[in-house]
């Protein structure tokens, strides 16, 4: 498989280094690490910290700046960051205020989370966490115990980094994203894994006439394979499981995310998005928001993820808040 | 190759009722035609409207909104939209100040616009055009006579957007966007060609040692094949072409756009805009601003181009102004 790279072994590092140079503004780099912070590193407010293993641009770096993360720390492709750096990214960006980390539920992510955190509060930090696992798939699997997170993840950055912007404490931080990640349902599929260019291989293989339901953002098999049909089928099955699970009783409004796993053509995410608003409108659910795009890929997995979020007031009113960061802007 | 789709003569109409029915508080469908306006369909300034062939998302209808564009209008895949579609964009935006095209240089597409453009003199509107010709790669190519127009396209839409916004009027818009587009210059090359739904081939073929440069956006070849190599290699050959055709000997100030041409991981295109600013720098060339994403793709291209713009004062503040449409946010 031919990619537009140097070395295999350089990319999170070259990768890293282009986001900051590209964009100064926004962000830079801590030190000599793989962390990403914001231009002006400190805030006076709870510091929103996220990160995991690269290969899902643009998260996280993506999502550091106003109104969303204070860092993201990259760990190399697929693998989780080290608990040290990690720990840096707490020092850096901790105003006295304390810091939350949101983490998606990978068990090395949470071990490696865990474990900064623990250095942190040895340094009399308060350093409080918010796991997230939105996707319906799978009850366990290779890489977690419980639930997985994925694309709803963006939901957290947003929503709690609007409530840290507007001065919430970390008691309450943690509150709302205990609070808001079980009104976050995600369910994605794919019609080709993806090629891992540190190890030269493709994650699984998958027939000319077949499709993954399921799959996870490391290129981890799903529940089962299927023959290809139309993409609108794919796209009702999802939509009934989310909603089956969303259990949404008291008619809220919710949030969409259509998301491109990776070499998914934005032409193919519309076509997606289309179905998704006549389904949703025909079962009389409202849609306050949605959003259609590349927002935590899986390198180039050719696949998409449908998110729903349930939205009270307050989460509509965080949804809204102004962000500005280089993949998410709003307001 | 498997897609994302339904019926393949059914992806335009689909993808633009995806777009209109996810963004309603952006833009809305012109009656039942494959055009899409601002959601406040008139705004009193001159009106801006773009189009072609769809397969270049979010090129153009993401481009429509606050600061950018009036109107997209959509063709068939790769295919220039018919002048009776043109025509009935310019009505549905002209607010007595006029109307200017803003057209990719193809031959397909300067024609159904100049038709478009003579049946709106008919009805006593005035519409101006700007024919964007920034790709360096060929002199004529298949589709047009003269210089392609591709991702630099995007620094037209911006800058002309805002000076629209500004008050401009039909006449100095012109003058603005003929000396603009002399400064735009893009360059790309392709590692895979594209998959036409509608046609169910690839566009061209590469062996698997192969990389074809200088390509353009509709699948068409480029200007020669090269063996594959390190991409900081094609970065440095791409940048020594630009800057040769930029002749900026005013030492001006640049804006630059590392645009996926569809399947291209942000993984990657960051990889590239490392090189792109460290080449820069070293070079003494001065950058301004920086964008890297998929801004004009060519289906699922794996691919990128570089666009370099040599700014002005007038053309920083006007890059610098708010703008606000699905794919594209400022300030």
């Amino acid at each position: 498989m031919k990619k537009l790279i140097n070395n295999p072994n350089d990319i999170v590092s070259e990768m890293v280094d282009g986001i900051v140079s590209s964009y100064p503004s926004y962000v830079k780099k801590l030190n000599d690490l793989p962390v990403i912070v914001r231009a002006n590193k400190k805030v006076n407010k709870v510091a929103l910290i996220s990160g995991g293993g690269s290969g899902h641009e643009p998260a996280h770096a993506g999502y550091v700046g106003y109104g969303m993360l204070d860092a993201a720390v990259c760990g190399e492709v697929f693998t989780s960051p080290s608990a040290d750096k990690v720990y840096e990214a707490i020092k850096a960006t901790d105003a006295n205020k304390g810091v939350l980390l949101i983490i998606k539920n990978y068990s090395g992510d949470v071990m490696n989370f865990d474990m900064a955190s623990e250095m942190a509060s040895n340094e009399n930090i308060e350093v409080k966490k918010v796991v997230v696992d939105d996707d319906i798939a799978v009850e366990n699997s290779t890489y977690s115990i419980g639930r997985r997170g994925i694309a709803g993840t963006i939901f957290v950055h947003k929503i709690l980094g609007a409530a840290a912007e507007k001065g919430y404490s970390l008691n309450d931080l943690e509150t709302l994203g205990n609070r808001l990640v079980k009104r976050i349902k995600t369910l994605g599929m794919s019609l080709y894994s993806c090629y891992v260019p540190t190890s030269g291989k493709h994650s699984f293989q998958l027939k000319e006439d077949e499709i993954e339901i399921g799959v996870g953002i490391h290129g981890e098999p799903g529940t089962h394979k299927e023959k290809i049909k139309s993409v609108n089928e794919y796209v009702d099955f999802i939509l009934d499981k989310l909603l089956s699970e969303l259990d949404n009783k008291e008619k809220e409004d919710v949030a969409v995310l259509v998301n491109g796993l990776g070499s998914t053509t934005l032409m193919e995410l519309f076509i997606i998005g289309n179905r998704v608003q006549s389904v949703l409108k025909n079962k009389n659910v409202k849609v306050y928001d949605t959003n259609v795009g590349n927002y935590m890929t899986s390198l180039d997995m050719a696949g998409f993820s449908i998110t729903l979020v349930k939205l009270d007031k307050e989460l509509k009113e965080l949804l809204d808040y102004k962000a500005d960061t280089i993949a998410f802007k709003k307001g």
